[in-house]
């Protein structure tokens, strides 16, 4: 469960004394940072890739973005849904299907 | 529950016949476009941005990071948790609280 | 001068026999990946920073940017005075003068 | 000439008196930015790209490092050099010679 995960988040930033740092500019700064990182498991090779590290890097990026929902005041899980129906709107299945050029030019 | 949300990802991606482009590399680059787009947010302000358009970014973050769950066959949860436990022994309470110079030279 | 240092870092690829590595999506996804690094100096911090560090990871990126040049068969030069020129077009002098909201919404 | 380069940049920003948004931290999100816009060319498709477009972002994450230079009082050509006898110090010819693990591993 999302709230549970966004609890379990909450917690290790409270123990630590670390929400005085967590101003959203440097929470967005450190997504991009953690996003970089995930890249980087595919820097040189687009096809080959250390699962392990990959699973931690990925994890990384979403634990930030749970402490920037918990910084805004909402849940992980409303505004995933919220976008996803805009994006459903935004890519109707019969124009959207099968073509590349798909999140840009539709 | 984020099994709930994986799905709604999963059906929206299916639907549209888009899994063929969601190679690991190409989600991970949709990672770091995402979250520049979130950054962008506050790029000429550091204390002032449109919340709702913070919301919407680190929303499609969010589900790139829940397709490239979806890619590499693992549950969000599970690499949360075991990130999460990782953190919290490289970061003891003891040594951490508190220390803005945290998560990089502990 | 410009040409001298792409033949700096070009001597300096072509010495290690790196260019094998060097696809243009690999280079693009190099300048994000030191941005990023570049970006950390500042993650918890907007005002402070540590000098030497950030002259260091800026000249990564540039230096990443001129192997890209090179790939692509371009001086930096040319580009770059093509893109002042585009961007003097966008942004003229009357309209863009002391506004903040400057590069999104003029 | 980078001298020349540096002037043309800071006169375009000066003459929309722009300086004042130009706080390091603000250039260093612009450069991640940019760059990411750059990688948005290779998003889907890492083989082919749109080529104009490609030097339009290119150009843009120069800028952007060229105005950083002048914020930080340092001249491009001084600080890439510094910067490339780093890296030839880290990297020397007979052990990086054709490594794919090159920049990380070595």
């Amino acid at each position: 469960m999302m709230e549970e995960l966004q609890q379990l988040v909450n917690k290790f930033v409270s123990d630590r004394d670390w929400d005085q740092f967590h101003a959203p500019v440097h929470l967005a700064k450190s997504i991009v940072i953690e996003s970089a990182e995930l890249l980087e498991c595919f820097q040189w090779d687009n096809d080959h890739f250390d699962y392990q590290h990959v699973k931690e890097e990925l994890a990384d990026v979403m634990i930030y973005c749970l402490q920037m929902c918990d910084k805004l005041n909402v849940k992980a899980d409303d505004i995933i849904k919220m976008k996803m129906k805009m994006n459903e709107e935004k890519y109707p299945v019969e124009k959207a299907k099968g073509k590349s050029d798909k999140y840009n030019e539709l």
